[in-house]
C-alpha cells in the first residue's frame, strides 16, 4: 500500500487531498494517516496542510524495492527484488537464491555489506548508504566459458549508465575494473554454477562507489560524488544500470555478442597498452591487442608470439614501444 | 565409542571378553552392554557367550561412516563424511557444503535418494540399499573450463574400484556413463562453483547400481549384481572408488592429466565408433577419433573435418563405414 501511495504523490502535480487518495486506493482516512506515519519514518518527507492534503517534499536516499520498480520498465530484471539493510555479501545471498530456483533477473540489494567481496575473495569496501552493492541472477542458455561475456556485458553496461544518469566518462579496465581518471570506481565479480557443459545460473555482482566522500574510499578508489563534487542519485543509477544490463542482455542472442565486443573496445583503456598479467601460476608481459569473442584478453609478448589470457589481474605498464 | 568397540571386535581372531574390550575402552560393563545393544538396533549381529565375551557375526549393508572410515587409508578423501539415511540429492547438500567452505576431500553418503539427479536435471533412480549415491567435495586449482578432466577421472576409478572389488570389467561411454555389456551401470554428475578463471569448488556425483535386482532397475540399466550373478559389496566398492579417484587425483597434479587419458582411452567404449551427438543447438554424427587434453571429444564429421565436442549427449550408431 505504502508504494501505491508514494506512486500517486509522485505522480500528482502539488498537493493530493486525502480524500481523493483514500477513495483511489479504498483505505480509511485514518489508515491513510497511519501509512502516511510509517513512510515518514522510512525517511519521506510529506507535508500535510489542512483542506489541501499531502505533498511529497522529498524522498530518502534509499534503495527500496518500490523506489526500484518506479518507473523502471524493465521485462525480468530487477522485477523479483530482495533487499536489505545489511548483509555480509549480497552474492552469497543470490547464490543462495539460484540454487533454489528463483526467476532469471532476481536481484539482491544491500545499503551496507559487512564482508563485500570481489575476485579472489578480496574485499569490497561496502560502507552503508554509499555505494550500489548489486547480485543479479541470470539464468543464460550458454556453456559455462562463455560466461565471461556477461563481465564484459555488465562493464558496458555500467559505463551507458553513469554516462545517462551523471554524464560522466567512466573507462573499462580488463576484465572486470570500471575507472575514473585511472581510479577504481567499480568492479564487477561474475560467479557460475554449472555442469562441465551447461550453466545452471550466473550471479553478476556490481560494487559501484556512488557518493563515498574521501573518508569512506580506500587508496585506489574513487566515487561518482568525488569526480562530479556533487551527490548523483544512486536509485536512478541503479535503475538505469538494470535496464542498460537488460537491454545488452537481450540483444546477446539476437548478434551474439558482436555488439557489446565493439562497445566494450570503445570504453576500455586496456587495448594497445603495455600489460603485465600476473596468474597463480606466472607472470607475463606484452601488448594488450584485442579481447577475443570469448572476452579472453589476446596479448603479443615480446618475442611477438600472441598469447590469449583468460585469468589473473592486469597491470598498466608504461609503454616502452610507443 | 560404537565405532572403537566395532574396531576391536573386527581385528579380533574369535571372541573378545567384555573385561578387555572395558578396561582398552575406559568404560563400564554396562556401558558397553548398552553399546552393543545399539550396534545390534543398527544391524549388527553380535554374539554374546558367558565367560567367552563378543564375536561380531555379521555387518548390516550399511555405508555408515565408521564403515567407510575402516581402513579406507586416504589421506583427505572421505575423511569427512556425511551420512544420510535418505536425501532428495547428495548433490545440493553437498553444493551447500561447497558454498559453507566445507574442506576438500569431505563426501556427502545416502542410503537412497528421493530425487536423485543426472545430467540435464534429468532423474537418477536411487532405491535404499541397493546402490551408493555419492558426491564429494574437491577444490582443484584448476580453471572452470578444465573440469571435465574431472570426470574423466572418475569414471576411470570408478571402472579400477569394479575390476579390483567385483572382477568385472566396466567400460566408459563419454562424457560421463560407465556401461557393462551397453546397459548403463553408473553415472557421473560434475558440478562446479566458480568465478570466470578461478574455480571456488567442484562436486563431483556417483550413481552407481550395485544390488538392485531387475526390480530396481529402470529399462536400459544394470547393476553389478544382476551381471555378477550375486551380491557385491557396497562399502568395498565405496572405499575403492574412493582411494582411486584420491590417487588418480593426487596423480593429475605431476603427469598434467596425461595418465587420466591414457587410462580413460584404454576404457572407453566411444573412441572409433560413428556417434550421434545431440546438444540444445544441433545435431552432428561422425567418427569420434579422441578425447583433447580438456575432456573433450574429437569427432570427424562426413565432409572429413574433425569437430570438437564439449557439450551434449551422444549415441553410439552403428557403424555404416566399418
Amino acid at each position: 500500500m505504502q508504494d501505491k501511495i508514494l506512486d500517486l504523490l509522485k505522480r500528482s502535480q502539488g498537493y493530493l487531498s486525502g480524500e481523493e487518495i483514500s477513495s483511489r486506493l479504498k483505505i480509511s482516512r485514518q489508515g491513510l494517516w497511519k501509512y502516511i506515519q510509517d513512510l515518514r519514518d522510512a525517511g519521506y518527507d510529506i507535508a500535510a496542510v489542512p483542506h489541501l492534503g499531502y505533498q511529497l517534499v522529498s524522498s530518502p536516499d534509499r534503495l527500496f524495492p518500490f523506489e526500484i520498480k518506479h518507473n523502471l520498465n524493465t521485462k525480468f530484471i530487477g522485477r523479483s527484488i530482495s533487499y536489505f539493510d545489511t548483509v555480509s555479501s549480497t552474492m552469497d545471498l543470490a547464490i543462495g537464491m539460484g540454487i533454489k530456483g528463483c526467476v532469471e533477473g532476481a536481484i539482491v540489494i544491500a545499503e551496507g555489506q559487512s564482508r563485500g567481496r570481489g575476485r579472489f575473495k578480496r574485499e569490497w569496501f561496502s560502507p552503508k548508504h554509499k555505494g550500489i552493492y548489486l547480485s543479479l541472477i541470470l539464468r543464460p542458455q550458454i556453456a559455462p566459458n562463455a560466461a565471461p561475456i556477461l563481465t564484459l556485458l555488465t562493464a558496458v553496461s555500467i559505463c551507458e549508465a553513469i554516462k545517462e544518469v551523471s554524464g560522466m566518462d567512466a573507462r573499462i579496465k580488463w576484465p572486470n575494473d570500471i575507472l575514473i581518471h585511472n581510479k577504481k570506481l567499480a568492479g564487477i565479480l561474475t560467479e557460475i554454477s554449472a555442469e562441465t557443459d551447461i550453466t545452471h545460473f550466473v550471479v553478476i555482482g556490481v560494487g559501484l562507489n556512488v557518493n563515498n566522500d574521501k573518508k569512506a574510499l580506500i587508496a585506489g578508489a574513487t566515487s561518482l560524488a568525488e569526480q562530479k563534487k556533487e551527490k548523483v542519485s544512486r536509485i536512478e543509477l541503479l535503475q538505469e544500470i538494470l535496464r542498460r544490463i537488460e537491454s545488452n542482455y537481450l540483444g546477446l542472442g539476437k548478434d551474439s555478442a558482436a555488439a557489446i565486443l565493439d562497445k566494450w573496445r570503445k570504453s576500455n583503456i586496456t587495448l594497445g597498452r603495455r600489460v603485465r598479467v600476473v596468474s597463480e601460476k606466472n607472470t607475463r608481459e606484452g601488448q594488450a591487442l584485442d579481447i577475443d569473442t570469448d572476452g579472453a584478453l589476446l596479448i603479443r609478448n615480446d618475442s611477438g608470439l600472441t598469447e590469449k589470457v583468460t585469468a589473473g589481474d592486469i597491470a598498466h605498464c608504461r609503454d616502452h614501444h610507443a
